[in-house]
């Protein structure tokens, strides 16, 4: 079947979003729409201009016999900006307030749409740091581990507290929750991770950074490199944070349980530096 | 700024493809690209044919004055057993053997891409089913909810073994695990679901069925009610299964502890009746 303009375009728009940071040669694209490469070189363009236009990602061309076309989702400054500030106004709302000055954030963390907007952003950050895993701790990272990792399309590994049967032989550390002091234990399945892999940190929030330092602990314990540190919510506190470099959508400068007000800020997405990413 | 009709194409893909199940009216599109109804029209239709053709979905138009045109993420029959088949080959693999004739599916619910394909082929069974919110207990069903979630365009909550101060106030129950006839526990947040909400319940391994007749008795707290049951695999077992209608991707019939075999065989997705959806 011979393929018109317009239809590769649709076809190829799809394709390129289903499959980000993953290289596509121009021969698969001319085969499969019984095309010349010459004609799919003018459709990438077409696309090319209109991902960059509406802050869909970049197309990236890599030249060569080995070469083709890969698609780096990444978000504009403006969208960025607009993805915190409406975190910032649900997580206002005072009927979020728990006992003991937590947040719910179930809700959020249930949300397929918003959940992918939180990915594309954070997977911005961190699109030329050849991350490749995700390593969150069960249960609420889950859920924003995956969504980072359609968009670097990298596997997502999860630290759990317990043992389990199906996870096979596991390796398990010790280590400090930050705020609470409390020694608690984070078991990794063995067959998980290989060493030597450069892997992203990542949960939903993040006060001391206890639970980062464990998962740190164990990417030692698995010979591999910490690729980063990515949270939703960091929070305000007085000793000092255990990680040193992290991204956070949001601070949660402070919170009045009993007139139930709830205080945030920016996070340092746009401040911790070296992040210049998103001027494309 | 004007829009070409390519630019056009390679936008609306784009727009529609990140909305599944949502209506967009055309005066979204005739204003985002400063365009004639008439053209948004044709572009829709050049839109909808290559969908259909590449067996990405269907693009449904509602006429009217609250009308517009709303993408539903569906999945062809080849491509159905394609996915299938693939599951199949990976569960194969003897080195997934675990002690107790468990298989280890980690890696696999922690793939991205193959989440995504698993995700819209669950979702092509449940399209019109009317799902309002996608129910899993924690922590393997978490991706494979959130994968279904995304192409229904529906929040996902997650039941859990314990209660959380995160949570705010819960429901609990108490069930029987079906294989172990163990009394265990199941709590969910109160404000998680409305009393009304149409619940598919997913998981990632069903033997008798104990753990999705737990989230039944909770849908039943809130007053909700049943939408569906799906499941990757299922275990062939000697007892009744406690679900009535579920679906399965797979079918484990026996595990050969001593000679390290695994035997697959295809889940229900088309034998049980009731779902000619493929068929587009």
């Amino acid at each position: 079947m011979k393929w018109k303009r317009s239809e590769r375009l649709v076809d190829m728009t799809r394709h390129l979003l289903e499959n980000p940071h993953t290289l596509i040669s121009l021969t698969f694209f001319s085969n499969r729409y019984s095309a010349a490469k010459s004609s799919i070189s003018e459709d990438l363009g077409i696309l090319k201009e209109t991902f960059e236009e509406s802050s869909t990602g970049r197309l990236v061309t890599i030249s060569g016999a080995a070469g083709g076309i890969k698609y780096i989702p990444l978000v504009g400054r403006e969208e960025i900006k607009e993805v915190i500030h409406s975190l910032m106004n649900e997580l206002r709302k005072s009927d979020r307030l728990l006992p003991g000055g937590y947040l719910y954030m179930t809700d959020l963390l249930g949300n397929p749409r918003f959940l992918d907007r939180i990915g594309k952003v954070i997977a911005t950050a961190f699109f030329d740091k050849e991350i490749d895993v995700i390593m969150t701790v069960a249960t609420k990272g889950i859920p924003i581990a995956h969504a980072i990792a359609r968009h670097l399309n990298v596997p997502v590994i999860v630290v759990r507290r317990d043992s389990k049967v199906t996870e096979g032989p596991t390796v398990s550390i010790n280590y400090v929750s930050g705020s609470a002091r409390r020694i608690q234990t984070m078991v990794l399945s063995k067959r998980s991770m290989q060493s030597g892999q450069k892997v992203l940190l990542t949960d939903d929030f993040m006060k001391v950074g206890g639970t980062m330092q464990g998962m740190k602990s164990l990417l030692e314990e698995f010979n591999c490199e910490l690729g980063g540190v990515a949270v939703l919510v960091e929070a305000e506190h007085l000793e000092e944070v255990l990680v040193d470099d992290y991204l956070s959508l949001v601070k949660l400068r402070a919170v009045d349980e009993k007139h139930r007000k709830i205080e945030l800020e920016e996070g340092n997405y746009f401040t911790r530096g070296g992040n210049e990413l998103w001027n494309m």
